[in-house]
C-alpha cells in the first residue's frame, strides 16, 4: 500500500461530504481504496492507498479504520475493488468474491455492519456473476457506494432530528467519538453536533477524552476541530465538575446496542456521564442507525459486557502506568438504562424516551417501520 | 545526592511504620534525608539520599516527594539536617536556618502544611539556638521527628474511626492518593482502607485511575501492593459501571480543605464519584486531619479552582493524545457538597456530616477543640 500526507486529491466529489478528511472514499479512476490511518491520529494525518482485498482486510484487522459503520463500508469497497479487477467468468468470479469476503469478514468478530455490508455485497454479486466483467464491476461499485451513501443520509438524518433538541447557544458534551471517523461521514452523536452547528446553535463541545483508549482525545476532538467546530477536551473525571457550574447544557453520545426498552450499550463511562447529566438536569441524549436497535434483546441486563485487556488500561504509548502484577478491569462498555435517556435519534425518526417511547412502542407509530 | 535501588537500611525503626517503603525518612547514623523518587513510579523504585537542605528543596520543587503533609516534614527534616551541620554561634545558625527556611518555602506555592513546618521548625530554632552545636542540633531533629511522628499518629487515629464504618467483606473505590506516599507514613484516605485492612474488613481495593495525574494508578496502586492489600486499578470512567453492578460498598477519599459547612475540595473527579455513590446508596466518606478544615470558608463556593496547565492532559509521557492547537481544560480539583458525605474521620474525632454535624457545629462538642 502507498501512503499519502495530505488529503488525497479525488476525481469526483467525496462521499463522505467532507473537504477536510475521510475515513473513508473509493477512488474510480484507479481503482483504488483510501483510508485515514486513524492508529496515527492525532500526531500525523497519513492516507493510505489500498489496491488488493487483501490488503484492505489487513487495514480493517490492524485498525486502520475503526467504527462499525466505517469498517462495512470499507469492505464492501474492498469487494467492489476485486470485482473490477477480476476479468474470470461467473464461477471464477464468484469464487474470488466468496473468497475475500470470508477474509474480511474474519478481521473483526463483533461488528454487525461488517457482516451485513459482506453479505449484500454477496447477493449483488450472485445477481451480476453472468455479466461481462466490465459491467460485473460497474454493479459492485455502484453497490458498495450506495452503502457509503445511505450510511451519510441516515446520518444526516438523525443529525438533522437531534439539532432541533439542541439548545441555542449551548455547550454540548459527548463521549467517545461517534463521528465521521467511525462512519461514512458525518457521524451519528457528531452528526447532531454538525447540523446545530450549522444552526448556529453550539457555542463550543466538550469531547471527553474517553479512557482507556482515548478516543474523544485522539480522534473526536480532531475532526471536529478540522471541521471548524469549536471543542474543548476534558479528562472523564471533569464531568461532574463542569456540569455543576452550569456549563452544560445538552448530551449526545453513540450507541453499540439499544434494547427493546430503550436501555443504551455504548463506551465505558457513558452511564456515569448519564448520571451526572440527569443529577443537573441537563438533557443526555443518544443518536443511532436503527440497525443499532436489537429488539430481540429484551433490556440492558441481557447485553453482554466484553472484558478486554488489562494492558490497555495499565500502557499508554511507551508510558506504563500500572506496575507490572497488579491487576486492572477493563469493562469495553456500560449500560444506560432508558430513564436515564430524554432522546434517541434515528433515521426513521425520534424515540422519546423521556416521555415513555420505547423501541418496541415506536414500531407501531404509522411513520416508522 | 546518591541513589539507591532498593529499600534502604536503616539504623532504627522507620518512623512511617511501615517496612515495604516510605516517601521520606531520616538517617540519624549519617545526617541524611532519605526519599523515595515518586516521579519515577511505578516503573522504578529509587531512593535518594540528600545531604544538603539546597538538594532538599530540590527535591520538593521537582515533585520527588509529593503530598501536603510529606513535604511538610522533609522540609522539617531538611532544616535538621542544616542544623547538625552548622557550627557557628547563635545568629550564624539562625541566619542559616532563616535563609533554609525561606528557600524551602518557595518550592511549592500552596502546600499550607510546608509553611506551618518550617515556622514550627523556626521557632524552635530559636529556643535553642544558643546552646552548643550538637544540643542544638539534637533539639532541631527530635522537633523534625515529632512532626513525622505526630503525623503517622494523625493518619492512624482517623484511620481507626473510618475503619468501624467499613462494612465487613466491603471492596472500597479510592480516587487519587491520600496515602503513605503523601503523609508521614499509613495515609489518610489510605490509613482508613489499612485499618480495615488489619480487621479483616476489605475484600478489595478499587483505585480509580485519576487522570490526567495519574495517581491512582500510580502511586495508590503502588502502595497498596507493596503492604499486602488486593487492588486493581479502574479507570475513572469506570466507576459508574461497577456501582450500578453492586460491586462497590464503600468510598473514601482525602481532601484538600473542607469548608466550614462540611463542603469538601478535593482532586478533580471526587465529586462524580460522589453523586455516583450517591445514586446508588453507597457511603461516600472522607478522611483528612484536622489542619485541612478551613473554618474561615463558609462553604464550597468560596473555594477557588486552580486551572493546570493543557499539556498535563493532553500529553502523557512521550504520547500525544491531542494534536496542538486543540485546546484542553484542566480544573485540578472540584467540590462535594457536604450533602453527598456520610462522614469526614479525622484524629480529633468524626464528623457525621450524614447526620446533620458540619466543622462548625461539632466544635461545640466537648470532645472536639
Amino acid at each position: 500500500m502507498l501512503a499519502t500526507m495530505r488529503l488525497p486529491e479525488l476525481s469526483r466529489e467525496p462521499l463522505s461530504g467532507s473537504r477536510a478528511f475521510f475515513a473513508v472514499e473509493y477512488e474510480p479512476a484507479t481503482n483504488e481504496v483510501l483510508l485515514l490511518d486513524q492508529r496515527l491520529l492525532p500526531t500525523e494525518i497519513r492516507y493510505l492507498r489500498l489496491r488488493k482485498a487483501d490488503e484492505v482486510a489487513d487495514a480493517i484487522r490492524t485498525m486502520v479504520v475503526r467504527g462499525a459503520p466505517a469498517i462495512g463500508i470499507t469492505a464492501a469497497y474492498g469487494l467492489a475493488q476485486l470485482a473490477a479487477q477480476e476479468r474470470g467468468d461467473a464461477a471464477v468470479f464468484l469464487m474470488a468474491i466468496g473468497v475475500a469476503g470470508r477474509a474480511l469478514d474474519a478481521t473483526r468478530p463483533t461488528a454487525v455492519n461488517l457482516a451485513w455490508a459482506i453479505a449484500r455485497m454477496a447477493r449483488t454479486a450472485a445477481d451480476v456473476a453472468k455479466l461481462e466483467p466490465d459491467a460485473r464491476a460497474t454493479r459492485m461499485i455502484a453497490e458498495a457506494e450506495a452503502i457509503h451513501r445511505e450510511d451519510v443520509a441516515a446520518c444526516k438524518a438523525m443529525g438533522a432530528l437531534g439539532a432541533k433538541d439542541v439548545p441555542m447557544g449551548a455547550t454540548v458534551i459527548t463521549h467517545c467519538n461517534a463521528g465521521a471517523l467511525a462512519t461514512g461521514g458525518y457521524g451519528t452523536a457528531l452528526g447532531v453536533i454538525r447540523a446545530a452547528h450549522a444552526e448556529g446553535r453550539i457555542a463550543k463541545v466538550l469531547a471527553c477524552e474517553t479512557r482507556p483508549y482515548l478516543q474523544g482525545a485522539r480522534l473526536t476532538s480532531w475532526e471536529l476541530h478540522h471541521d471548524g467546530i469549536p471543542v474543548e477536551v476534558i479528562t472523564d473525571s471533569m464531568t461532574g465538575h463542569f456540569l455543576s457550574r452550569g456549563e452544560i447544557g445538552f448530551a449526545v453520545v453513540g450507541a453499540d446496542r439499544i434494547a427493546a426498552n430503550g436501555d443504551v450499550a455504548n463506551k465505558i463511562g457513558t452511564y456515569g456521564l448519564a448520571v451526572l447529566c440527569g443529577a443537573h438536569e441537563v438533557p443526555f441524549t443518544v443518536a443511532a442507525p436503527w440497525s443499532t436497535i436489537d429488539r430481540r434483546t429484551p433490556d440492558g441486563s441481557a447485553i453482554p459486557i466484553e472484558e478486554r485487556s488489562r494492558d490497555e488500561v495499565a500502557k499508554v504509548g511507551a508510558s506504563v502506568l500500572v506496575e507490572d502484577g497488579i491487576p486492572c478491569r477493563h469493562p469495553a462498555f456500560d449500560v444506560t438504562p432508558a430513564r436515564l435517556v430524554r432522546a434517541i435519534y434515528t433515521e426513521r425518526g425520534v424515540i422519546r424516551t423521556g416521555a415513555g417511547e420505547t423501541p418496541d412502542s415506536v414500531v407501531r407509530r404509522p411513520q416508522m417501520p
